[in-house]
């Protein structure tokens, strides 16, 4: 049975999108830019609140393709799936 | 089909304008420049909300030309351009 | 008699999970991940108060399991135990 | 024709003043201060505003002479002449 | 004589508990951790006021055992005790 | 004729004081120090307003001797005077 | 005639108290800690105003002998006295 994550407050889990469903797509993430981006897909959403009281806006949500930093967050892997998870932030765009 | 993608909080895409279009206008980026700058144009601005739910006013305009920073921001490529995204704060200068 | 820790503030003290345990529950931590994460089991929660007054809102409960940065916090052992001391801000998610 | 410059936020937009002129005006800059400073004309203030709607108050105005930090801002050339982009907070003082 | 020593602000006054203390115990802080803690106890709080007037609660008292970070803090010693002077910030946990 | 420089919100523009100056007066700066100060007189004191609109209080005023750090600062010269321009809060005394 | 020297802001003007007076007074200050502590003696404290108008308050006077961090601080000598002048918040205790 697959674990549930729940990240904590602004967090968002993301799973990388493999590099041939990309091009498929039509975005080509290049190697040399300086700063790589990623797609991935929405897999969870935080909890929503800082530990003092502060409400977060998602404005993602389960589901939508993003843009993140290549070399961002923090990885692990869940049955053979790389999983992200990332402060919403530092997530760059929604990608329809 | 070309995706569309949607900037996240103050976050700003441009497309980098290429160097025979900017001799012609005139602006000439030299290359030993501490901080080069980049003509760039606006393709998509931010939601314009922060996740504190703090409204952000946008100076710039899908369209506009802008002076950017030529080694800021995450760049990826879609349909042969490239295309970075900045925060808005990082942009320099509209040109006219 | 085993001494009771009580961590201070925004702190929680976890118990790292050995790996023979986290394999079974279906989640591996690739070594080669550049900010790696570590399953964790939650001993105790802070005092929820900053020298300052503020209240401090816990997400996490004694016996969570939870994700955190796999080389963050402070470290100490006791009867055998690695236990660590963390800041609730710093950890990333609970799994179910 | 010459295109219009216009800085974002508290941003100004100056012209390095060269060094024959700069003897002519009595002031020297050494090149051996560990932050040297430089003289330049301002050619264009910025919006005044930031993108969370504070008004920026300008103590500059176009065709004042300043000292700036001659290793800062941004650079890039425009018919010759070397433009910088500063932020005003970063402008040192006015030469009257 | 002994000299009475009183920590400003919020920073606390504690003496190094030695090896031999810390087995007996059940504490045992292992020289590998990256952060390492150390075990301490308190001798002194400090005043309790910010030179901006803010009142700071101190949740530890004189003759708590507190966790320390082993290098944190700053030492002298006194009768040939060594003392730390830390922020109450830096303690990690009290240790009934 | 001697420019008048005026500096920007909370700047003090200063004269460095002489080493033969100051062995008369008493005061000896060793080189050894790690951070040295240096003895200087006030020339001119900033606007006194920020850019947000904030009124800056100022300590010092034109003719007093104060010591600043003696690496701190943005130099230039003027007429063979080594003129710094500093930032009030980096005046560390008035001397009378 | 010796000059006067007037701290601004939170500074406090601090004399060095030598070796041989240390060792009467019971503390030892061991050379090889890693932020070694050294006892001084208060000559003057600031101007007791920061210049954005606030209030701060001194819980040392003149004559009070304090631990400050050996190596922090702005050094110079006066008549063959080190004085060092100090940010209240960088003293660490009070010692009677």
């Amino acid at each position: 049975m697959r674990k549930k994550i729940k990240p904590l407050g602004n967090r968002v889990l993301v799973k990388k999108i493999e590099e041939h469903e990309k091009t498929k797509g039509g975005i080509i993430i290049p190697d040399t830019a300086k700063e790589a981006s990623q797609l991935a897909e929405v897999i969870a959403v935080g909890s929503g609140r800082n530990e003092d009281g502060k409400i977060i806006e998602f404005e993602v949500k389960v589901g939508d393709h993003v843009l993140i930093n290549k070399y961002g967050g923090t990885e692990f892997k869940q049955d053979d799936e790389v999983l992200v998870i990332f402060r919403q932030s530092d997530i760059l765009a929604i990608v329809d």
